[in-house]
């Protein structure tokens, strides 16, 4: 996972990062609280186009919105697949959604956060009014602008523009700007203490993965874990699969330079799919001799899918996926043998209702709870976005 | 659900039904328990054969086994799906796996059950030693015989002969017979108190059904339930969600006359999806606004898997798969929307471990804390086992 420097970039450009006195300073501040800021963006003009680093006018916030100094961003695969245009979006965009700041500003009836405070954005809102935050198990807000996605506010409408285009937003999030702006439910305040260019990732990566081991699957000390993709995500479910005490790990990726880091972190078994000469489920079914207690599915593909549930014990194994395929990607199981007791998880940045619990998340890692810095494997500043994404894209990430 | 009382057939046909002292009577049994035992079964030859009524040979219960006189049997729709040949299984055999009877004779080392015990027979054993078995949530024992299906004991041979040609078991329990023999292992002592005529769905269908609803699933208060399939599986799965206090039941089957005994039983809503104009799926989501809190499918289809899986709701649904489609049945989820948080669950006879909790479902029947009787749909004499079958493939069980 990488994550960016934003400031760095906005040091170069901004206006008010001249020296100018502190009442000075104030004076501009409430007046551009006011006002559109004109920064600089990330902006997809269309799928599959090279990101394009160029000024946008990003408006104030509207009632029940927040605009945000973005400090640091991590780059998620699903940022790419949207840039590849694995899914269906409103084009130009900015892209980015696991991103850290501070608020600059927050629109009327905003009470949650306030301005100078440190928050995450999250990529999927708690509104803790719709069916799934009223209920106790459900996270996934009916507010939500990941599937389908309209890339614009809660409103209908967007907060940016450049060259006197409309760019839509990506999740209500857009981290890949120097400011953004969220809907108040899609903010989270955190520790004043918090490393801005650490706890990005918590946005995202670190709930969706480790939360998945710990908080989805809760995985049971002793068991056997099976972890499709050892990129980001499949990092974090290995740590939280290697946090809880599984004392087996199996890790599986067609790249092999992803093994040494995978086993830094706790894999113990490290399988090159291709290099073998029958499906990869029937090897993990060797293996263990029974399945794996514990199979996750990181990396949005249809046979993976597949592949981590056979894996499972055919009456106790729970398959989580956490991978997003493109919309109607079938995969396909066995009808035959679905009744024997295995489970399918599907789960969404682990289970956790977002602002209730990524605040906490981050007091943990704080508090050496948790540690996410093995998660971090590049630092890079906001104008060298292109060299990040070529990293993650060469599997180095 | 129809149940049958072969001592019926018994009382015209065996030896020991003769009018003899009762000393006389128990020298004879003594000598027969180390006997084999001619008597009544019902033989399907070969797939899509009506079940031919002849005398067998059965064999004394070897080491770890069990003779049991056979009382009542249910009629479940994996007998029917066997008859006709959906699963791969060795013919001739006797099909039938919902019993209830009483320990004629024991194999060395059965420890468990001694003769004149009230047992049911299980469908899937509880060897307590294997991975299911020592695992809290598991059940599907290693040890069983349902997939696949070899149709002989746990030695590789038959207990039952006819015509002098091996017949096979089906599930290792092959009910429909006055005298079966069945591994330790899948037999469960209940209470003595226990009516014979009733408690043997409580082997398979109870279980199956209302376990699904109120062990697996833990259907919540309030909740809102779907249940595709309205057959004694389907209506067991009904009344488990009433008894757990959902709020909204839905009732799906392409059988409306199957909706009256389900309202009365607890429906509040029947669709026939043979009359919509749209996937029964979306009018499930019109319905409720947002998704099911529980899915239930107890017919084992494809389409009727899938079906239940879309109506869950997307971030807490739960769907449970009681259904068993014939191997290599594929059924299609969405990978790209697999992530939200919905949970696909498969249930084998209500993830219960058989011989720990069967016993405790009879004696709560007889304490009245569950009520099976609207299970039981007819009384049939062992001799109109193909009445009984009529009865079930018109849909009137």
């Amino acid at each position: 996972m990488i994550f960016l420097f934003l400031q760095i970039i906005a040091s170069k450009c901004h206006l008010y990062d001249q020296k100018l006195n502190v009442i000075t300073k104030c004076v501009i501040l409430l007046f551009l609280c006011q006002q559109t800021i004109i920064c600089w963006a990330a902006i997809a003009w269309t799928k599959n186009s090279p990101l394009s680093i160029e000024k946008v006018q990003v408006e104030p916030p509207k009632a029940g919105e927040v605009r945000i100094k973005m400090t640091s961003s991590g780059i998620c695969g699903t940022d790419d697949h949207a840039l590849k245009g694995l899914f269906p979006l409103n084009f130009p965009l900015i892209p980015g959604h696991e991103g850290a700041g501070i608020v600059e500003s927050i629109g009327e009836g905003v009470n949650s956060v306030k301005p100078g405070d440190k928050v995450l954005t999250l990529p999927v809102p708690q509104c803790r009014e719709c069916s799934a935050c009223m209920h106790p198990k459900g996270n996934f807000c009916e507010k939500q602008d990941v599937v389908p996605s309209s890339g614009l506010m809660l409103d209908g409408t967007s907060r940016f523009t450049c060259r006197g285009e409309k760019i839509y937003h990506f999740f209500r999030t857009s981290t890949f700007v120097e400011y953004t702006v969220v809907p108040e439910i899609e903010v989270a305040k955190i520790d004043d203490a918090a490393p801005m260019d650490k706890i990005c990732i918590i946005s995202c990566e670190v709930p969706t993965g480790y939360g998945a081991a710990v908080h989805s699957a809760k995985v049971t000390p002793g068991s056997t874990c099976v972890v499709f993709g050892l990129g980001g995500i499949g990092s974090a479910i290995v740590m939280g699969c290697k946090a809880s005490g599984a004392s087996r790990i199996i890790g599986i990726d067609i790249n092999e330079e992803k093994f040494p880091r995978a086993r830094a972190l706790g894999v113990t078994d490290c399988i090159n799919p291709q290099k073998l000469k029958k499906p990869v489920q029937e090897v993990v079914m060797e293996m263990t001799g029974i399945g794996a207690d514990f199979a996750f599915e990181a990396i949005g593909l249809s046979d993976t899918m597949v592949a981590a549930w056979e894996s499972c014990h055919l009456s106790y194994g729970v398959c989580v996926i956490t991978g997003v395929a493109p919309p109607n990607t079938p995969f396909s199981l066995d009808g035959g043998n679905a009744f024997t007791g295995r489970t399918l998880k599907g789960t969404c940045l682990g289970d956790y209702k977002t602002r209730d619990s990524f605040p906490q998340l981050v007091t943990d890692y704080l508090q050496n709870k948790i540690n996410i810095d093995p998660l971090i494997t590049h630092q890079l500043p906001f104008n060298q976005l292109h060299k990040a994404f070529e990293l993650y894209r060469a599997g180095k990430a």
